[in-house]
């Protein structure tokens, strides 16, 4: 079956079960992370503390673990959460917010990435290089120039063999990568950048969709990214004359309204 | 005087004395909870530690707790302030959060219930169900379909009676009951429950109105309850075809030009 | 060089260098903060744990301290990141939402002015008129009646003089001194008033000019000023009609729509 045909079925998956996503993620994004996850059929539930984390995971199709804005009682709940949902078989998406940016970002990268088996790994160029190995300059929370230039689809291949995971990283054009297989997605628009929370609801998305069907890694990450990039350019079309935050406004509106049509006609995959 | 007036009438009392309005809530609402309370017309101000919630609350009129997101620093924090809001005869409105999908949230439920003496609880109906001591189901934050055969009306009586307080359970019809009165409400989109904290702002528009009139509480929850269900079919007819963000928009556009005319037109109160 | 043309000027800037801006700020307005940076060109990042905040300062072009929501865990990283800035003549914001309300509101921010070197100072006239060691009557974080009768010229310059900062005390007429100069600017609207956060994001607005040249701190306490202002009354044109928060997406698109044609058109200074 081809990957958009696939995507288009994984969405229907999702308004029809709506899966309960369990984020513990960042102050700064959460609202939209939220209202993204309701807008694609799902329903999000946040809780971060350790007192109840695990007994939250348990009850969840999916685990999004996000360090946009990490402490110490933060990451012993990601660390808990995350082996509760390894030992349920609950899918979980890891996004590295700014991995590369700070020691204790860089650190905590690792000790997840050890001690939590991550089904799919989300991030930018910058944040993905690091955890490669590779020099990354990641300046705070965006893609640094510097990083622009590193090869997507080796780093990508590399990560997802070296962790078993399936690995996405979105950029201008998006590469997701399970260590064999590569799709490209060559969706979006560069104002998405623009906007605070676009690759956090961009992982909140992909644990949608991996939270609808069981062992779908690969589709997951590649809908979850689809879908952003598709509501860009639709977001674009809409506000971009009117202003960012209009722009904004209409990248949600436009994830409530995808639908197979959507997906069908602007979708743009390159399978390799 | 009918309740319909006497709503009409709180408003006026909210836009003409500004209550300020203690919330101890969640990260991931907390935003539209600020502009809900500005938008009827009140002040809020966000304060969750205890350094200095007992002293937020001593200058306010009225103190909202909402377990949305919880830790035990801020369970410390709504201890103390229900504490100190009782000794001023500040009303106190309680949002249980998710009651029933932990035993966090089910023990800080109790906690909160048996040290502080709520005048509003406001919650959906696995949350109330939970507190009326039922095998709720809660499934995350929304309400369970296991739960929805419930029946309102008399949970709403039985945990009102038991804790002394009124009971306001949001649904398709929302119930509220001081344990003898009942007023069911029939406002309202079921397209509310598809953007995240329009229960949460449901309860601080409820403090808002508690807290512009003394004891008041039957009438502060119907206020409270009714101005987002107005709000919601207001917001439907604007902006559904649109999509989901511009419909939360919507919403609290409708809160901020709420007045009497329309609620005299709009509002459906049904009082046994 | 005219004030209007220096603040064009530094606008170009921005656009041009993208300055890394780094808040500690509060959970209510982050998301509008960090899209407020967005929308005039500048990169947000938010990280307030001790274990990271220093780090993340040393690579920020400015430091933005915002005491919205406050917690003995963040009091600490506000210190040791103002302190950090401070070795790296990295220019600090200092926000002191709700200064006089609370005593930890009131000791930290002493506590802040005493071990920070605080190069631009903004708040209310309450917040400010706490820190002048005048007997303010802040009600919670908007400004208080009964202070709206101090003399905003007087304190801004005293206060400028005992810190040896810039001052900005925002109101219907914006106040900024650095103790010698007095710049008023006249736009803005009440409305403002009426959105959570028009205040946060202002503040988090300076710190992108104050990052993006070197000590040009009374220009960007000038500029961050009047961009919002400027943006609450284009704002105010498109959406007041519609509702408060349609005109709150209204003033991130306007603040992302600015220019030196609109700049030039519609800034009312007025120095002496």
């Amino acid at each position: 079956m081809k990957i958009k045909k696939q995507v288009e079925d994984l969405l229907a998956k999702v308004r029809e079960k709506g899966p309960l996503v369990h984020n513990i993620t960042n102050y700064v994004t959460v609202n939209d992370c939220a209202n993204a996850l309701l807008a694609i059929g799902a329903s999000p539930i946040m809780a971060d503390d350790i007192k109840e984390t695990e007994s939250i995971t348990s009850i969840s199709s999916a685990l999004v673990i996000n360090i946009g804005t990490l402490n110490e009682r933060i990451v012993a709940s990601m660390l808990a959460s995350g082996k509760k949902a390894n030992e349920l078989n609950i899918p979980v998406i890891f996004d590295p917010v700014g991995a590369g940016a700070s020691e204790f970002r860089n650190d905590t990268t690792k000790e997840i990435l050890n001690q939590v088996k991550v089904n799919i790994l989300r991030g930018n160029l910058s944040e993905i290089s690091f955890i490669a190995g590779l020099s990354a300059s990641t300046k705070g929370v965006d893609v640094s120039e510097e990083d622009s230039g590193n090869d997507a689809v080796a780093i990508a291949k590399s990560v997802a063999k070296k962790y078993n995971c399936v690995v996405a990283i979105t950029g201008a054009v998006d590469v997701i990568s399970d260590g064999e297989k590569v799709i490209r997605i060559s969706n979006g628009h560069k104002m998405l950048s623009k906007v605070t929370g676009t690759g956090c609801m961009t992982s909140a998305l992909v644990g949608a969709f991996a939270g609808a069907e069981d062992n779908n890694y690969l589709t997951a990450a590649v809908a979850g990214v689809a879908c952003m990039g598709i509501a860009g350019e639709i977001a674009y079309i809409a506000a971009h004359e009117i202003g960012l935050a209009t722009f904004h406004i209409a990248i949600i509106d436009a994830i409530s309204k995808l639908n197979s049509e959507i997906i069908e006609e602007m979708a743009k995959f390159d399978e390799e």
